[in-house]
């Protein structure tokens, strides 16, 4: 939605500098399958081949310099900085590293900058184009049409999204957030990116955390079950509020980020583990407004916020689900992972929120979607199925995502429906016991590197709490008191350690935002002199064995080759 | 059902003409393994591997002509035409083709037409049988023994049921009813079959999309949410009335099919699309006695209607059912398809047809079979399992598919329980969700080419509007009612442009029954002088790459001749 | 848990003889992955790395005997018979057979009896260690060290738990209790074993049929819907009886077996299929509970019952439930068989019997995980999964499973929530279905050799008749009346021919208990002295055809030999 709009106010400064991918087209051209798209769009598959053409250059390691003017030109881009209109975002941004603008030196220099140390190739177009009108006098020369073809190349090779099965390929880790050792990125590894570049749309998760023990500790204040503890609002008023000034921090951070970065954003977007935190901001927001304090909005509130934060969610719902059931690349064999209930539970929390603003059917509406879609979350998770990459072996912080949807579930279906009947006692009862079953594996936990994502998975602990509290609710006996009380003080304990860890990572530390490699990796594999074998995506070989044989490696490499192109197109 | 008792009526004019394989038990057998077969069926084992090598002159291009009598015994029985019993079969069937009466040419033209030309092989048996006994004199010449191995090779070789893998591996489309470039035929591509062979089960959809209409409109004009349309119930009775006589029509003109071409009907039977329509007779069946005027019946019905109408359902759920959960060849991970949700959708028309009878249990019973087995169908399609073949790409109409069950469910629960509470507003809201989520891809939709397989595409549509005026009911209010309007005008207009376009393409174009080229795909792969390495039907080695070197050619033939047969006898 | 308990108990006699594998750790070491397990436990893995080579003189075939001393160190340890402390185990357990005392022969005599004919190898540590205890001077002799390592060795080549992949590669049949004709096994199979090493989990079967007779018969003597029969209440007190004896009987022969031979039991545990039947003890103990007969319980049950039958369900719940999900060797699309509704239906049952004893909120809990992984194991396993092994083509008795799982679901959710509402008519009626669709492949069931696994497919029939029953209550008429009368007949006359069938076996041909081949794998496959190509575990190349060029044998072997490598650590 964001991105449509960033995308659409862009000025098309220079007529020939051709704007060819827009975001939504880009997208809908994956859904369909090559043959579509050349009966339908021969322009456009030309356009392809064309593109794929002046793509050459930019494989610097597999293509002898044919034409070194390509590297002039877009050293020439690469080199000039932004002169105006992003002035305000280079506030936030940290100091560029010296070597993008590298000056007129060598063809080689210049090309490995471009590719290494250039931070442009992930920046919005439309800047580029700003820079680009503010240099009138390139038109006129002669190498005008090469720098274009050049400038596609490049938005081609590195601005199209990235096919799924790549970031499988490329990344490992159960967030998908690593690169593996055999890939080569777009950025360099060595020096500190740009402060917008390295900062994730994961960060939500910190909203996601605090908001939802906004929610905790307004239901622990005024819920009959937990009456008792005398719980004064002040607490809600006071998370509330920072989980607010939080969203509004990172909302513009991130907002800075689609504009300037918009490449990096979409890489994102592609992501198959990122994609689901797309959900996160309004999830936030609705969890916000479940959450406000009875000082601020003492009656219901109204319809129109619900509309207004459930409107990205149906939104993606409608483009991840599609892609799920239709897809090709993205089919849900292939991408389901724990991240993946954080596309569900956008649809709960939204049933829970139209309950609070009375439109039960509205909820019951979002509720039967969501249920449908955990249904079919649930069982590929628990199937563990061979061509699900993103899984880990091993458990995870991630896994506590489980957690969350059931118990979002039944904390909507008590809230639309008017009681807590069957349905919703079995989904509480079955985050429970996913809860009990992790607890007894907390030892998993350990030993994992603190990383702001760690966040988002804090928020499932705080639903769980409430859930069981609206159970208190309901069986009013000392173990549901006493299960609910301690779930709390698990969560909110959980939130607090990470605050703090949050604030000496980002303050004392400064590690809070390491380079986010994994939107940097390349598009197509580049290895050696020759192509080497990609690892095909989704491909069930893993579990079969190549032949070992030796002395038929020339068959191997081959072979290898051509999985490699497979992975391109498929 | 119907193929039994076509079946069982057939006299065994001939003793040793041996009518070796009768449907059901052709069907158990595939159920069964092969070790089971062996030591169960002795005997039967024997006969197969008699068969099988008086199969050989079948498979023209591999074999070379070892023994030439058994074209010419082949091409005697082909040559001569029906005398008498199928007359009123003629009426309506195309002329045949000249060719089919070769005369007493060469053996390799005979054995051409045989394959090429004769429409016989997917002839009844029994018809054979009729023409075999008149002629007497063949009895006493000495090729009688001969003229039995040839028919039998030829019925094991054409007739015996078609392994589902080979569907896969040479059909494709969405509807598999494309047949891929590489494959072979049995019958000519270039000219008509005779109308009955081209006559699909597929026109069953056309009564589907009717009378799914008349029901919709006899809910306009009855129920309460529109009363205020003043619908006025003469639209119902002639909806009505003009599903019931194409019914008829259809019914009959897929009657005389079963009873002259009961191996193409067997055929359609075991392909693993086709097979789901085979519950669109009793479907459409249930749809006219629920849309039934209430000038006509105005009374509750007979129980006994719906005793009548689910038997075969039921047939079919214990027959389908068993091969997913039970199969080899055909498990649900192979075979699942959206046209999969017809076989399950019939429990809850069903269920709908009980709760009209007054049978309140039997609904239930229904309806939990539908739901189960709804649960697998839902979650398989949705994971898009690699081992799926049928599964296109991009989607496609046969999308629409996930519409009609859940909003069948959802006014089957409605009915049976009398109440439209959590459960029955769920699976309501997941079809309005689907029916969203292939709205807003309509253009996926467009370039398809028209056939009358479409037609079982509207019901979907129809289902969703009958929920919705359901709902309406329950939830009176402008958007409930807006909505349902609206849908109903979106699916009744569809049904008459479909209308249109199948009377134009019957009548104007004459277009309607191409020629049904899924039926006719050859029992084995038969290739051009060298057998090229086959794809295997449900391989998963599609994701595998094979070794493509060029040295070891001779292994990778051995290998896929090695294929070949396993895929024959898995 | 009780495996514990008898781990934690032995004396560490020998300081020296170093007990390195507990059984949590190494459990959990399995579900860890190996990067962990190297990070976490570098001491360890260096132990490894010693006992692997201290490991290579046990695979006999491919080792050229490098060290005779290791044979000699085994031989010596294997030699001696446990001296006092299982005097009581010997009592039940059959004479041993002679060679296992082989003496002083030749080093390669000894080998093949040490590990032919070598009981000693899964018996329970402790054992071990008592009688090393007995042998002071071997302290003193130099080969102690020596001794050390090779019993090392032969712990970790035997007792360290097998892989689930290596059950599926070794064994075969619905019931993985087959041994593949290519295997070799640790113990000889043309001689009886020893009693105990005979006698399966799968025992409790036998209790699991009649104390499900036991609720059965107490159910017709007291439901309203059976009145009119006058079952009078001594059939339930004696079959009841009955029950308990048999439970009493097979639990004091396991806890031997466990006593004795826990390494035995811990291959059982281990076993894909026979893990599940380790749920089987407290499912009897609560069907035992459930139908206690009112002259001996009169009143509620004390919630203490349910507390301590519960425990271990729980634990079990948790322990297999995280396999499936955070799975590496026993994830879920892996070891999914029909046996799995054991696993589950234990919830199921404990729900009935919380509500029996008046914990209602805590059946709802057990029937919300029950339901919950029902879910995933019924689509799993109607899905079939190519990468599923276990799941026979045929059918085959272990398929009444699926009935017992939704049965006792309905029953259960009827206890708990009061009313026999529509979901758990919709239970009901999945298992009615599902029983149909058994009985008309009844010739299915036939023609398979009888085993002492075949009583636990006794009590899914019991369970549907005591839900028919439960159902008629609550819809009294004929045809419910009737149908609970047939189903109750049917699943008693099953149990009693079985009872029959099974004193015949056991005391008049003494067939009952063969070698119990299926615990005595290898844990690494032991080929001759070629290595033939290995099927690999879950290995999807099933479908996949190898490459049958015998001059590229070369290749072959050394692609297996990885293969092989491949499977132990994955």
């Amino acid at each position: 939605m964001e991105m449509k709009e960033t995308k659409r106010t862009s000025p098309n400064g220079l007529s020939n500098f051709v704007d060819i991918h827009e975001v939504p087209e880009e997208e809908e051209e994956e859904e369909e399958d090559e043959h579509e798209c050349k009966r339908n769009k021969p322009v456009k598959a030309a356009d392809h081949k064309e593109k794929r053409m002046s793509n050459k250059p930019m494989k610097f390691h597999e293509v002898k310099r044919q034409n070194q003017n390509f590297g002039r030109q877009v050293s020439l881009e690469t080199g000039f900085s932004v002169l105006n209109g992003d002035k305000k975002g280079r506030k936030t941004a940290l100091p560029r590293s010296g070597n993008s603008f590298g000056g007129f030196g060598s063809a080689d220099r210049r090309e490995a900058e471009t590719r290494k140390g250039d931070f442009n190739i992930f920046r919005t177009k439309s800047s580029l184009v700003k820079q680009n009108s503010l240099l009138p006098f390139r038109k006129e020369s002669g190498i005008d049409s090469q720098y274009n073809d050049a400038s596609c190349g490049l938005d081609d090779s590195i601005n199209k999204s990235v096919p799924a099965g790549r970031y499988f390929a490329a990344l490992t880790g159960p967030e998908l957030d690593q690169v593996k050792d055999s890939e080569d990125i777009l950025l360099p590894k060595d020096k500190k990116w740009p402060f917008l570049l390295r900062f994730p749309i994961g960060c939500f998760g910190i909203c996601l955390g605090l908001s939802s023990q906004a929610i905790l500790w307004r239901a622990l204040a005024s819920s009959p079950a937990t009456r008792f503890l005398q719980i004064p609002p002040i607490i809600n008023l006071s998370i509330w509020l920072l989980a607010l000034s939080v969203l509004v921090a990172v909302s513009i951070t991130y907002t800075l980020k689609c504009a300037f970065y918009l490449e990096a954003v979409k890489r994102e977007y592609f992501h198959p583990v990122r994609v689901n935190f797309f959900f996160a901001p309004s999830i936030v927001c609705m969890f916000l407004a479940i959450g406000v304090p009875p000082c601020i909005a003492p009656g219901n509130l109204h319809p129109a916020v619900w509309c207004v934060f459930m409107a990205p969610i149906v939104f993606l719902d409608l483009k991840v689900y599609g892609q799920w059931l239709s897809g090709g690349k993205r089919r849900l064999c292939k991408v389901a992972n724990p991240s993946s209930h954080l596309s569900v539970v956008g649809n709960f929390v939204g049933a829970i929120l139209a309950a609070k603003v009375g439109w039960m059917e509205a909820g019951k509406f979002l509720w039967a979607i969501g249920f449908a879609h955990y249904l079919v979350v649930f069982v590929t998770l628990y199937q563990r199925l061979p061509t699900s990459e993103a899984l880990p072996k091993e458990l995870h912080p991630v896994y506590s995502m489980f957690i969350a949807t059931p118990a979002a579930a039944s904390i909507a279906w008590g809230a639309i429906y008017g009681e807590f009947d069957g349905l919703a006692r079995t989904c509480f009862f079955i985050a429970l016991f996913l809860y009990c079953s992790l607890i007894v594996r907390i030892n998993f936990f350990r030993g994992f590197q603190f990383s702001v994502a760690w966040w988002s998975y804090t928020f499932p602990m705080t639903t769980a709490s409430i859930a069981t509290i609206k159970y208190a609710e309901q069986v009013p006996c000392v173990i549901s008191k006493g299960l609910a009380l301690s779930l709390s003080l698990m969560s909110s304990t959980m939130v607090s350690v990470l605050f703090v860890s949050t604030l000496l990572h980002a303050f004392w530390w400064q590690t809070l935002f390491p380079n986010d490699l994994a939107i940097a990796i390349t598009k197509r594999r580049q290895g050696g002199k020759e192509r080497k074998p990609i690892k095909k995506a989704y491909d069930i070989r893993r579990w079969t064995k190549q032949s070992p044989l030796s002395l038929v490696s020339g068959m191997r490499k081959q072979n290898s080759e051509e999985k490699d192109g497979d992975e391109v197109e498929k």
